[in-house]
């Protein structure tokens, strides 16, 4: 009964086998391995853009802060929401990146609105040289509570920014668990809804440690790249990044497995909806589940092993009734039983 | 009528007259010239701090920038106000000096509230190693809204910071104002309240282009002074600022100039009070005014010559009772002539 | 028949079978999986160290990067050969994270010698606060022209930096293979010569990609840990890089195959001297040869399948007999039989 | 007898009437200053470029970096002399503001010959991505050491570095010296000779502490503008920087003053010459020298008052005719008396 995070899970069967295959003989270093380059149209077919850059890196943080490294001046600000990774799990590192750019916060909710962003925009007004100036604006799919902006929510989003004419970036790092989620194409949910680069998430769902970072547009490659190997990101045996993207994004892995993970979560809520003992904090919309639940419930699940997040307070020490945060999140692993047992364990 | 910065206003004549001394036979450069010495001096008697770090730079930016660096991890988030000068108008220089770090926003209000402090430093949990860590409170006195901060305010702040370990810097671009606004001395406004380091300011309040940066504790003065040399800051004839601060500091001048422009603000505030056409949004402590005021009182103004800035709208189009904000600053050489010329333009 | 570089063979299947078994089940992220206790200890333990930092990463780039940003404030500078790793094939990385650090090249060789490293240290005499400050001394062992330091000679360098109150930085891509050439202990190799920090590779020597950093004294540690996250090279699933580390300390296995690639690069180096149109330009120590071919030579073994780098020239047009320089590196990989099919082409 | 520095002297009373008489009245902050206009027009005219961009600010060191940092990407290598104020003297500034890039060193000359330009520019190879990238070739005129290049010098390294598409910037922190030296105008220095960037330095010739950076595409002038704000280094009350600009290029006084000093420099050459106990080093073309003296001769200079530095040894220890190294910097305000008694001194 794991749900600390879906980075606690194993990675994929046919991922590890990759890599085994990839073992074999010799391959030119540094993203020359003839798997990159079937890694690389995998992508580009996926998202129907044949000249989009991608490249690979091995985490979610090194994805973000050097896509929006290639997007932003030092002097400038790049518009994300109060609970956005970049912001609050990255350890300063977009900033570190950037040479020193800056993290505007848009509205108070998880999800950006087209109203705070629009005012977010508006009030960092750039007051000549003064002020930071704008630049891109960074949106998280699914968003770090669990919830999943529709595809006229991200068009309504990246149009204000083209308004002042921002860049957009979107952080995928579940970008699968929204895809499964709103049952769209990768292209819809970014460059036709006006995205202009993705970190392409695999690491969280079943893969080993792997992320794509796509431009659609590709003239920034270069600086790209430099950026890349100056991080110290760019892998000497670049293969086994390569083959482990290759085949998240062969026979469909790379859906299945969000598709699994969201109906394990769908499964999850259906059961805590009916417990009085939890309320929702967030409406769940992939795999993710914030919720209050009475320290009563608290207490049954972890002495009976189930292993998640509690986010404020001691579910040990008060009164029994008291409703405490947790996070729950659902990886491509997790069973059926094994949902069935926390929540047998939740009802008490 | 000038009211639109106290940075358009000219230096006093005996500031001039310094530099004029100053100039006189041959100096050693990059601070070793006798004059530093004395302005050194000056500054430890003054805030009655004989082991204190003191250094010059001449402007407000770099003083606050390299005051924070100092303080700062590149890994650590800054506590400052939503209108605090080094997240507004420095166009990311904090960031840029720190390497990189974070600025985090206390609250909502001009001024930092003890529980919008601790909520922040609360909020800003570290999360390990993932979030950015908690780092240095940065005050602002005179407050970018023209508003001061009782001792007694300051002490709670520094104590809240202190409880978290953390650091105190205070952005005293208009120290004098301040000082002379709650008639205190620069010990009880500083290291007597608990704030660790200062930018003292000297541009704002009738020099030509001076800073002092002072640590109370001078155990960081090396990595200081290495800062300011890589940063570009450190003046080759360093005589000019050591004479600048060295005159200001001389029988009183910077306290004389800071009440002749407190009393200037104080008798235009008299006067706006008075008017139905206008409206205080702060309650100006010090030298600066945010009003309100309609659009014919605008126009009478602007048409009669006086400069300030308006801060949203457009004073020439629209319904002449439409109330439009403002901005007044009164710097030290405001005469009450002028004032009463504002005053009756005003009116109408 | 590849020679290219140690990074283009394949990792050893313990490795891989290593990674396979760590897929089992849930762990925790980002270094608090029991796989990293392992490995830490396996560490300590082979460098006689038990209180020393131990962290991983994919990258050799990573490693020193953050081990000489941990190092190394912004304004000093890192001695190191005019061949070093961190100077010529990091794409300026020590410089982006040190904030800005310099790199002061020592001597026109190689290897650093005493006097060498004198010179340069007395040359970057300080003057106040205007020159760069001395940093760090680091080495590379093995170097990057296949050379390997007597433990004499490490001990020669680091006796100087301390003269200076300078501390030391091994870069140890090569470790195995420096340790199997000179038959000592870790420890020998590095804290009892001295060395205060290691980059202590496997990728090169076996593993998918993974490296050790290590500080004898573990007070940077917390400092060390934050830079690592803010560089984004903290991994989510941490137990890939732990369980590579533990299997290549596992019986010996990090010797062993060092051991095999230095066997292998000797074999070849006996039958290259046996040649006249082959001539060694250092005397490789360990796995890695640099001699100049002539082209005919060039010729016969790129049209039999040899693969290496022909460091300048057109091994294809020109005189038959001048002589290109080449650099051909045996991995551990590297077979009996490919090394002889190698060196009868090359007899032509 | 101050040889010191030329950042030693008193500014010239031109330049302080200049400040006195900015004193008046209000001005716009920031630049917007009509004396901004003026400084900005002469120097437009005085270079021959109407389009350039010119901006202000008050050290060479901030001139150079922010001019170096706009032209270099962080990931790119700056070419200057091993001697370059920009690599011994700015404490890593250029690092700092570029965001981390390198300086590579061009040969082992004070001047850059066009043979060590291209093979420094060669040798810096870039590998791919895994060297630093060819920046920006940086010289000084007058250099470090004292000596002007030609013009037909400047022209063949130009011409070298625009074969490799790398852009050319001149620090002329002694600008006016060496055109006073060669006659020439300062289009024909700069961009006739193809210089892109120019730092135009006012301080070490009679300023108080002003610089100019030119760029002569003005492409990049908002980027210019805003890391110029972001390093700290706009003032606020900019009239005082734009005052001594303007009155420095008033009726020539700027190549009066450099006139003056070259000239006390070269009766102050003329005499030494003539002294059997000194030794030229270098052959001065400006008005710095660099010179072995007797330590007999040191002795009488210092115990007479002569005030310079001593590069080497102690003047006041060891042998009388062992030869120290010293460097003699004339400002413009040196006597002919003070050069006659210095000499006199010299003599014995």
């Amino acid at each position: 009964m794991f749900f600390a995070s879906d980075n606690t899970g194993p990675a994929h069967p046919a991922i590890l086998e990759a890599l085994t295959r990839a073992n074999e003989g010799y391959a030119m270093g540094y993203g020359a391995d003839a798997l990159m380059d079937e890694a690389r149209e995998r992508i580009r077919t996926l998202f129907e853009a044949p000249e989009a850059m991608v490249h690979l890196v091995a985490t979610g943080t090194a994805a973000n802060s050097l896509a929006l490294a290639t997007m932003t001046a030092p002097y400038e600000t790049i518009f994300c929401s109060p609970t956005a990774h970049i912001h609050e799990d990255e350890c300063n590192a977009p900033e570190f990146y950037s040479g020193g750019a800056k993290l505007t916060i848009v509205g108070s909710e998880d999800k950006i609105t087209p109203d705070a962003l629009r005012i977010a925009i508006e009030g960092e007004e750039t007051r000549g040289v003064h002020g930071p100036q704008r630049g891109p604006v960074s949106i998280t799919q699914v968003t770090e509570r669990g919830q999943v902006y529709s595809l006229d929510e991200i068009a309504k989003l990246t149009t204000i920014a083209s308004d002042y004419a921002l860049q957009t970036h979107l952080d995928g790092a579940r970008f699968a668990n929204a895809a499964a989620s709103l049952g769209c194409t990768p292209a819809e949910m970014t460059w036709k809804a006006g995205i202009d680069a993705v970190s392409f998430g695999g690491t969280k769902n079943g893969c080993v440690g792997v992320e794509a970072v796509i431009f659609f547009d590709p003239a920034k490659e270069r600086e790209f790249e430099l950026r890349r190997k100056r991080g110290g990101h760019l892998f000497s045996k670049h293969r086994y990044l390569s083959a482990q993207m290759a085949a998240y994004l062969a026979d469909g892995l790379w859906l299945d497995l969000a598709t699994r993970a969201n109906a394990a979560c769908e499964r999850l809520v259906d059961g805590l909806r009916a417990l009085p003992e939890a309320r929702l904090t967030y409406t769940p919309q992939a795999n993710i589940i914030f919720l209050d639940m009475s320290r009563a419930m608290h207490q049954r699940l972890l002495a009976g092993g189930a292993v998640y997040y509690v986010l404020a307070g001691d579910p040990e020490v008060g009164p029994s009734d008291e409703m405490l945060p947790a996070r729950l999140v659902c990886d491509w692993s997790i069973t059926e039983a094994q949902i069935d047992a926390f929540l047998a364990l939740a009802k008490g």
